[in-house]
């Protein structure tokens, strides 16, 4: 059974890439000081990697991957895969192979797990409040530095939708652009001079710190010509409201950036 | 003046490389679409980075590379530097130069100081809670993964204390490795023909997961020939209790996993 | 003056990497032995890069870069940039400093100036074919492997837009998807349920090989509702015949994997 | 059986580098969102990789390499290796996994098979133009950026020789060392006093630009006692009176940096 | 058997680096010509790689790392492994796979195994030199650059102890430093301010350049409380008594920078 | 004045990736942890590189890039240049900058100018042996993984000079060639037909392990047709006897691989 999320999008390359940084960064010059010191080469041994909280599973591809980067041969069995809502003590995966390449393993293994399915659980509790209207929840470009792929993933996990994954991936015109361009009208005219952007074309408006009634003007405004996106500081408690409004999206930078870990641990076999 | 924390270590490679590889993720292969689209070439911008909430500042240096990668003629002041506790709406760098390149940066620049300033804030706001006793903060092993040596560079921001940077630190016996190697007596021995070390020669002790009286006790059966260290789902509501059993750290994985974002922006001056 | 094409798009991160890549690939281990042998340290030189043949011009920013890359103090002067329509002779760059320097990086600044340059002129020509059409011109994933940022840029120098930057970008089902998924219906079924991509919501649609007369009716049944782009071995022999079938765009592999180079040279100013 | 060319040099870690690089750059952030999207997990598909087009093979272990890449357990089937001649429709490699893998791959490998055969088909029309001479084909530094050590390899597998690989490889003078310099005679006496290079001790003198009549002459006055190499715009008309005059090798840019790529295709079969 | 010396720690991650950087060096753009040329495609080789002279052994699981990345189906038989004492002409690895592959790793795989025995092998005399006394050796951060994780383990192959493994390692106080902050006192004054750092709580001192007899009245006024190491130019004659003089200690540059390498080489079998 | 040795090669590229990846691995997660501690921000100092033993020098370049890679505006005053044969106690370098960025720099420095100034010096000893003879002095690629382009240049700066840079060179057929195509004439016949390589084309033959008066046998059957080259445990002992045989070169593994570390040290100016 494949251990990715069945509806979400991930690179092999993007797995590996961070897997190797992350064990990189942890193993340092001279590797598991303490495994060595106290496991005799070659022992064996079985693990279970289990949620100690209850939420939503993002990043065993990862932790997978971070075994088997240290133990080639381990034998890793998926009792659950990304994507699925578990209860405390579930245990996700079984791992089995080089004891000190498990411990080796370990820190970085639970730390991915903990961060996606973090983000994965958060994303899942907007989607549960906002599913009696039509809004869908995404992510923003507000990703800790280095793993906005994986975080991106982790949202899909959580039932969530992706916006821009970068800088490249879309127009879109902030206060900022227009403070530097000298108005509207002047990014406009230059956006449609450049890249063929007009406002009757675009696909999209962002509503940005508006109230709920506001929004809902605009909604009604649009009339369905575009997709609208409600974003800026959007809670758990404020979601149902914003989505109330109409709107299309639900853009949450917190869902990536400020989403605690989910508890998950591992635990020899005895 | 130095935009990097006093007393706290960092080293330059290690900022350049984050910078690096978070523009990289940002500008995929087309790079800033948008400004490019909306902003004529040669523009000149000045934008201020400020606060948006009340915490401990870090990341500085690392937004002001994001800048300086994008325009290496960028002027940068900075009205503070990573390690101030600063008030909402407080100005933290002023940025001056190519338009196009400050709202590139912008996006990592924040993602930066908003990701380690939340880590400095929860660190300093332990430290407030503890400061009646001898106890010093510390972090784990437990960053997110990629982030390690900046995210331990911002608890030492909040005023806290860095444990291992990685397995290869030091030789720390857990649970774990007891488990795997059959009982605490196999573990010690080993360690002992192997790394030459001696229980009497142990630099600390980790209790983990122990009640503030069980502490106590502990505290008073090592009489000061141990450092003694707590760990184990300490919160903002226990840290005091727990330190006034007389440990000498608690140890939180919390404060560079699962802090929040501090509030920062970037806005264009006009 | 910026030497970048003013509407096109280019991360200054690609064009970092891939500039040294390329120097790296040509310096070898030694570096340029001819230059050591021949010319006295610190002789300084002055040169021409010049087009040799009529064409549309990309790629002097990386030219420029390769050679800032070896003498960081080489002086510059842009007399044309890219996406300029130029004679032959026309002189692109004047570029003064260490005489080895100026010839180690030779080979590379010529390799991306001839390739990118021929890119731009083939796209150029499409581009003239189709003027008295609404049809833009456009380029596929069929670039040279490792060069599609750089590619793609080429092809905004030239007049053309760009297509998907990677299997990333967009969904796009071709012949292969149906053949695997086991028909039009079941791909379109699935795609519906997981990505929430419907007929009516498409954005486009490719006609592959088929002939004007094909596409008339095609662009007759759309009626305006889906954006139409023609696909498959267009040549600039039947490229104006397909534009008048009312197609949206045009978009042809060859112009990124088959465009001969343009003919550009360095000269030495004596 | 090996898919290359029995002999060409091509080091595996440059295959792996290269696959890698160009695999990144089409699976970008998120992956192969159209297969994900339409394909379900775990399909098993069948597909062979064909020419569409005569011409001379090569690629074909970057084709095998992306494939693996992204489907460890691929079978592939090789019915034909690097340097065959094959005609339209010759299936080149049957590759049977995971259908997602092998869509995802598609693009990549077809890009290199297509660049490397067109390469190899242009140096094989070149070989049988001058066959009747003792001239030998060789080519030049003007490839495409960043992938110099592959396109020399497709120069192989067409029947040609390789000049120098970089800069690094061997003393070779120009007209723009001798301009900087200050003269023929400055530029010996150097090379002798520096490189030990005497003008008697010249393994190869390189005629460019020269007429066959004046290259004639050329290699009669040298009698053998060097290699010549005659270089400069020669074409596939040019080739054969160039090659009669006696030269020992005919390079070509062209061939690395013009070729038109050889038509190749993918298709699933049912 | 693992090749590994059973007490020393390497990560596997920095055998994988250390050995895909020696090949690529090695393999450069194309590969090993001679091999190529000489020896038809397909042919099977065995080999023997054993010690030329009497010494401690180091480096096999990169000698055998080296073979698997050009042959992922090579078999390795280890004879020895890391951290034995061998007679000259002692068999440490056969190695049996596609003979291609076994001699263009073959230079890789002696210059790691070379190296790093010279270095265990000049670690392991410093060993039995103090052997009766209670000094340990240990090595510094005066390796070879790039080598430093490789080397480091190849001190403990021949029984010795590791320094610092950078400068982030531990804080050791220099001359240097005492040099530019203004004397003893500012730099211990600032070293207790900023990381709490007491002369009471060092863990050790280093005695630089002083005779055994200054180093035994040191050793006596410290009287234990102190780890006590001692420094500078020590050599195998001057090593014994330096020990006798009662420090901890013995470290060395040396040993890790100027031992020569032991003599190992590769013979085919016939 | 440049710090490159005059007559020598080497990339800039190369020196910047050295050192880059040096520091990398001394500086680790944390940086340089006493220069933070002990010396206050902002400290300027000044400091001598200096040569503590008789010696030909080479690595000024690449200590000077360590020093500017941590303080991009140090000052650098060389005294000497790479190639210069100095005496103990002679100045080197004169930099100064940032306190605490030279002395993170210092090990790096001192490592590179140590590593390369031992192989300058030993090489420019054994040309000293010989230069009575018409033999030359070079290296081969038993160099130290990962340092070759260095430590070649090394060499160069000692008056040597520099054989294959890597299998890709040149073919070079040896035993282990023979033993596995299963004799000379199966070699020589192979190489004939897949390298057009011809024994009366070769260009040079190497003696391996004979003694001087086989050699002098082997110089008169060649008499001048072919380059000799003498190689097998060439000691400064043996040198002059080998030399007088009338052989072309000499080459040695040790003075890469063995020559001890020349003596060079960093003292701050007060």
């Amino acid at each position: 059974m494949s251990l990715l999320c069945p509806d979400a999008f991930l690179s092999p390359l993007a797995i590996d890439e961070a897997v190797t940084r992350a064990l990189d960064e942890d193993l340092g010059r001279a590797g598991d000081v303490t495994s060595t010191a106290t496991i005799p080469e070659g022992t064996r041994g079985r693990a279970v990697l289990a949620a100690r909280k209850a939420g939503m599973i993002a990043g065993l591809p990862l932790a997978a991957a971070a075994f088997r980067k240290l133990d080639p041969a381990v034998e890793i069995t998926g009792h659950q895969r990304d994507g699925a809502a578990v209860q405390s003590k579930t245990v996700l995966l079984t791992v089995a192979g080089d004891a000190r390449a498990l411990l080796a393993a370990e820190r970085v293994a639970l730390n991915f797990v903990g961060n996606l399915s973090g983000i994965a659980t958060a994303t899942a509790e907007f989607v549960r409040l906002v599913g009696h209207t039509r809004a869908r929840v995404c992510c923003t470009r507000k990703t800790t530095p280095g793993l906005r792929a994986v975080q991106k993933y982790a949202v899909r996990c959580g039932g969530g939708f992706n916006h821009r994954f970068g800088l490249d991936d879309a127009i879109l015109i902030k206060d900022n652009h227009i403070a530097v361009a000298g108005g509207v009208r002047a990014v406009l005219e230059r956006a449609k001079a450049v890249a063929g952007l007009e406002v009757g074309l675009a696909d999209a408006v962002l509503l940005d710190n508006m109230s709920p009634v506001t929004m809902k003007k605009a909604v009604e405004m649009v009339a369905g010509r575009l997709v609208i996106e409600a974003s800026g500081g959007i809670t758990h408690e404020s979601a149902a409201a914003i989505a109330e409004s109409g709107v299309d999206y639900l853009s949450s930078g917190a869902i990536t950036h400020s989403s605690p870990n989910l508890d998950v641990g591992l635990d020899i076999e005895i």
